[in-house]
């Protein structure tokens, strides 16, 4: 047990990080009963299942199990009966909805929490239902054209100024890459930008379509930096009506076309066709429609990048983060993202995993969002502040503990002989004209 | 068309590019017999199938059909009608075999016509049978245990010295990495085990499992220049012979054990398990077992790196390189190579791409055989020659056109951090102590 305490991810503790579990939904008569014997037993179950990890489990009467105080990673509190029963008969989507309600508290880091029970998960092979049933009762939201943007909606449209709180001064909200561990989380996300331009190959006078552009830095920073003419497709409203404003602002309307719409919309062919962090959205269903995009939209002797969210193996989302915070998403397994290369006739160039990054953005996003917690709470209140704080933290951790991964994946057509001799360029200075 | 001549490799024009054909398997009397007007029709259906690439194809009466002489890359000429029939009805075999026997001829540039072709084909969407047939006729030879041994036998005992024709002066016979084009081989192969032994993360004192180690090159690498100890497995007897000489003269013998074995018998726990160029013998069939073995034998946080040739979509060997070069031989895709890592929970670092590093490797390597080629004919003969001559620029013209693609997968243990943080402690000088 020792041994994974020393592997995990120093994450800055975060001074706010329990706040909010005095507004608990829990009855107050629940709390003053005593845990009967057969609770004080699913308790202790609950954590054997779970491969007995580091964490102590408090019940609304304050009998406890698992690792004593001062050694346990962090401390999870059920407040009332009724939230043992829930977690017991449905933890993975349970656990979410009653942190969310203030039913359950984590005491101690919340984030490290998190990965030391993902760790011992994995350890312990648990697995709440299997993958097949798990897919039956929890099926992502379908992602045809019209539930898409439903879908998105309900994510990217909470309002930019909520995001704008917490996120980096261009409004970057995929992993960021860190030349160096310690870079702050502003010049990391230029740092990725450049990145993605340099692997896509960008040169002055080329065409490039954006699948996904979110707030749009990244086509931006593709028109401002490396010369070239941008088509940027998104389905959210308010990010499109965002990214336009700042390119007028920032002169690049000339050279930066944002177009409200869907990938499937796309028309026109391109010397680089980019997509970052859109793919964990499309749905595996939907991935021989984006691939017949791809293979429509490429030159002969283009290059492509896929930025996505990715698996060691295929697994649904958890569903709780499904429900409340990504309808619709699936992140694929590395296999399953070679099904949108090679039945298409193109070539992988190159694979790069960045899961570590990813863990690392989070920290700075999660240290952020703690920083305006007060603002967000009387924007959306208590039960927001405690949902979005479980999703940046657990995602922390599902990164730290590599239950979720990060793949960029660059990729030709078949055949084309106008690729990098090697990779050295992408680790010469100066990476670009910053 | 012209596009495509410009995108070829430059290959180095071999001096003895087309001898041997004096030897000609063509009867005397069907090379005095005016072609028939249906023989001149398959000759020209046969250019058309393959999407009428710019060559000239001469019968044995000196008719000749697509490219005009000044225009086309390179002519074949066909000896006699059998060789004809024999080629119309089964190409993918019979170019070899009629190739090796002198009954067809290539003159110009053999590795540039065998590109030329493969990029008509890929264009054409030519296919001599759906794979599925294929796949019955010319399944590749069985790699089970004792059959392994056979098919290496076959191909890696022909004897020490005559690859020592051709090699570099380690005997390493797989791609090397070429950081510049220019470099000479002897230095790229030096480049290549140091990219190898960087991605492995050797540290000194580690310990490193090498499944099929060849003529022992890496492992001496590994022990000399990363201090490591290694124990290599490999199924030739001549190739073990010759490490284990090799290492007692340099005097690495106490920090390399060379096992005369195959990859299923591989036994320990190291922090290391690499194989350069094994995957491709080991036979799709076989997958499980290897990954069994790579799952039993790495410790918690070791690290591991399979290099090997591959596809952009599943495909069989083509059938004459499977009955005369390489028995039991399967390049797999990248999907397939994912089976090894998915399903056995290991998580994918980092996959390159190294197809035109091969090609460049093979030109070196064909370059060298044509320079010994007397040598070569008085060893085994004049059909030999043609063989391997075919062989080999068949191999360039694979890497060139896409055909063929060069893997290089870095992995380690689901959830284990200790990982690089960037690639670029690959791209830094020095790269090793050289």
């Amino acid at each position: 047990m020792n041994g994974d305490k020393e592997k995990l991810l120093s994450v800055p503790a975060s001074p706010n990080g329990h706040r909010g579990i005095e507004q608990s939904g829990a009855s107050a008569a629940s709390t003053r009963t005593t845990a009967l014997a057969h609770e004080r037993w699913i308790a202790r179950m609950m954590l054997d299942a779970l491969g007995a990890p580091p964490i102590r489990l408090v019940l609304w009467d304050g009998w406890g199990t698992g690792g004593e105080p001062g050694e346990a990673v962090a401390t999870a509190t059920i407040g009332d009966r009724w939230a043992l029963y829930k977690l017991a008969l449905n933890p993975e989507l349970q656990f979410g909805e009653l942190v969310a309600q203030g039913r359950v508290r984590i005491d101690g880091d919340l984030a490290c929490f998190l990965e030391t029970v993902n760790r011992a998960k994995a350890r312990a092979g648990f697995q709440y239902l299997p993958q097949r049933v798990l897919g039956w009762l929890y099926r992502p939201r379908s992602n045809a054209l019209g539930k898409s943007r439903q879908n998105i909606y309900q994510h990217y449209d909470i309002g930019n100024d909520f995001y704008e709180l917490w996120l980096d001064r261009e409004l970057v909200y995929t992993c960021a890459y860190f030349p160096t561990p310690e870079l702050d989380l502003e010049r990391a996300q230029l740092a990725k930008m450049d990145h993605v331009c340099l692997k896509a190959g960008l040169k002055p006078g080329d065409t490039v379509v954006e699948a996904g552009c979110g707030w749009g830095a990244l086509a931006r920073h593709m028109a401002r930096d490396y010369g070239v003419k941008v088509k940027a497709y998104n389905i959210s409203h308010e990010q499109i009506e965002y990214a336009r404003e700042r390119a007028r602002r920032e002169g690049l309307d000339d050279r930066v076309e944002y177009v409200e719409g869907d990938y499937r919309e796309i028309s026109g062919r391109f010397d680089a066709f980019v997509s970052v962090g859109m793919l964990e959205h499309v749905g595996f269903e939907n991935f021989p429609e984006l691939a017949s995009v791809m293979q429509r939209s490429l030159k002969p002797d283009g290059r492509g990048l896929i930025h996505s969210i990715g698996r060691d193996k295929p697994a649904l989302m958890n569903p709780w983060i499904e429900r409340r915070i990504f309808p619709g998403a699936y992140p694929p397994s590395l296999s399953e993202m070679l099904t949108l290369f090679e039945p298409s006739g193109f070539s992988v160039l190159d694979v790069e995993n960045l899961r570590l990054h990813y863990a690392k953005t989070l920290q700075h996003w999660l240290q952020r969002y703690e920083s305006a917690v007060d603002q967000v709470n009387e924007m959306f209140g208590a039960e927001f502040v405690r949902t979005w704080r479980l999703y940046l933290a657990g995602s922390i951790a599902a990164f730290a503990s590599g239950d979720l991964q990060l793949f960029q994946v660059t990729f030709a057509r078949h055949g084309s002989n106008q690729v990098p001799w090697t990779r050295q360029y992408l680790y010469s200075e100066p990476r670009s004209p910053h």
